[in-house]
């Protein structure tokens, strides 16, 4: 695959660089961003013409729909630099898709793709001293579009702002970390924005997570709101379970988000000859294949850290430690998919893109 | 009852003032703002000193996290001016603990009573002359919150900005309106936050409603995401129904909002002799109601509108034309509710509040 390009754009290069404040072997996510951004707006039913131009804070009416009514989308993708000291992207076509997926369920315009691709070649061509190679390291990369038209009326805006910000990143691996499945609190309805990544779908979950954590789980496996007995997602990650030798996962669906993790996963397990079964898992059968010793792994899936590894998981007051795994498929699973984004081993997928 | 004072507070005046290119008769709802606003910054774990300054735009950084996650809330109210000129205010303290639920639900920092109450007296002793009497005017509040703090990772913010911005409003009615009722799409899930005026709860219902008007309806009658049988909000307004001579409305729940005009119309009912009955109403209910004649009206109720009629709605391709009835409940409650905000009638609630 080859990026679309675009070639009507305004540079405004910044006179000054603060990669050199970095440190980026110790680097917390989400918290730098490189030197510039690129900005594209909507106004009078059209795209304007995009600028790149120094990361700055930008202004904003206060009656800007975004902070009333919520309309705003993002993407999460990263980008990679191999040996040669190329630059690539892991699947970018499925981001780009995602988002204008995203677009029409939020009453958004949708961004064409030489604004989306051709912009962000563009931006990652400037920044590209960012993208660092080895360790883990990568350039995390956030598309994202916000209703800026103003008014107190709670219906579409008339202009918008998409945006490209870049955080240079280390691996996101924190440990394994235990989590509670909801009994209560939940992320999608049905007929809801679940699958969709709009802004409303995060700060929902804050507070029961913080309500996990304060007794001692990092993460929530999300359940399905009517029923509470399907698992759904783990924290913001597609979850799967490994029960003997068989992996599971959800299918997506209008409460689940489609992955472009998940689904490469799912490629690449079977491509290995791991099986892989795409169904509803059930709480029961959660637990009951943690007591009969059948339950190996559970584990999210998800563009930031790639493969999050859970230790175990709680349960109406009951807590189910999952075993040490010799042979892990998440380990392996991720190593095997690292390698393919970096450029350490063979994508026989077709999955990565040249800058 | 008695607005809390603040003193420790700055107040910038605007040197030039836009209310005479206001043509007050003829304003659309949410668009036209006073000429001052009011800003108070959450930092370092604490609320800072609010300002009150001409209205702007202001400046944020483009990874604020109200923008990627929707860490956002907001509460709509009116103040009234009466035949003396007096300002008042309907029920603000309960617009005051929503606003603080919503908080608490989003992750958010609680706003101190002399802020949100205190502040906004404050902000409408300086605006008062946009608070124009009769015919239906009033000065539309619209508070609100954003997460201003920085960070691309899926977490609270660190930092908040809690707003007040105004705009003048004439009589919101529009005439009634036609409905669908939800077959498919849905507002709220259990488990979610669909009780709390988060913003993120408002941009899924655009994509929706859109799809509605599309087919002649302007606005959709939600119902419960899990099974679509139980009538719960209307637009973004809770919904009452009037079969034979008694009102219904769904008792509040995780996904119906605690709405100040329902329970205050609740009220007045029961004052007036109107039998109200708090419990879900069925599709089902409503649909045999309308077949037998006995469904006499359904209704809106809200701040921005008090009341908003609707004069029929379709279920499954078929629309149910509501009767025209001369004594209207709708109309009537309206009436009286109106009166009391505007002084014009006895509060004998103690609703009103004196600014």
């Amino acid at each position: 695959m080859e990026l679309k390009t675009i070639e009507n754009i305004d540079i405004v290069k910044s006179s000054t660089t603060k990669i050199n404040e970095v440190d980026f072997d110790n680097i917390s996510f989400g918290n730098t961003f490189t030197d510039h951004m690129l900005i594209c707006d909507y106004a009078n039913g059209e795209w304007q013409k995009p600028i790149i131009q120094p990361y700055a804070p930008f202004t904003i009416d206060p009656s800007a729909k975004v902070f009333h009514y919520g309309q705003a989308i993002f993407e999460g993708m990263k980008a990679y630099k191999d040996e040669q000291d190329d630059v690539w992207l892991f699947r970018p076509e499925e981001n780009f898709m995602r988002f204008n997926k995203s677009a029409v369920r939020m009453a958004m315009p949708e961004v064409p793709e030489e604004v989306f691709l051709g912009g962000l070649k563009k931006l990652l061509e400037l920044e590209k001293d960012w993208v660092k190679k080895g360790n883990g390291s990568s350039l995390y990369i956030r598309p994202f579009m916000i209703a800026t038209g103003p008014g107190v009326v709670a219906a579409p805006a008339m202009f918008y702002r998409f945006m490209i910000i870049l955080s240079p990143a280390k691996s996101y691996y924190s440990g394994a970390v235990k989590v509670v499945v909801a009994e209560h609190f939940s992320r999608a309805a049905n007929g809801g924005i679940g699958a969709a990544k709009a802004a409303g779908n995060y700060s929902g979950q804050f507070y029961p997570t913080k309500l996990a954590n304060e007794k001692g789980y990092q993460q929530i496996i999300w359940t399905d709101d009517a029923t509470h007995t399907k698992l759904e997602e783990a924290g913001t990650m597609n979850v799967f379970f490994r029960i003997n030798d068989t992996l599971y996962t959800a299918p997506t669906s209008e409460r689940i988000l489609d992955g472009i993790t998940r689904k490469s996963l799912i490629d690449l397990a079977k491509r290995e000859n791991i099986k892989v079964e795409v169904r509803s898992v059930l709480v029961d059968e959660l637990v009951n294949a943690a007591k009969d010793g059948s339950l190996k792994e559970i584990f999210g899936a998800g563009t930031a850290a790639v493969i999050s590894p859970i230790s175990g998981f709680a349960y109406k007051e009951e807590y189910f430690e999952l075993p040490n795994v010799e042979d892990s498929i998440a380990m392996d699973l991720k190593d095997k998919l690292t390698k393919i984004q970096t450029k350490l081993a063979d994508d026989t997928f077709g999955w990565t893109v040249k800058i």
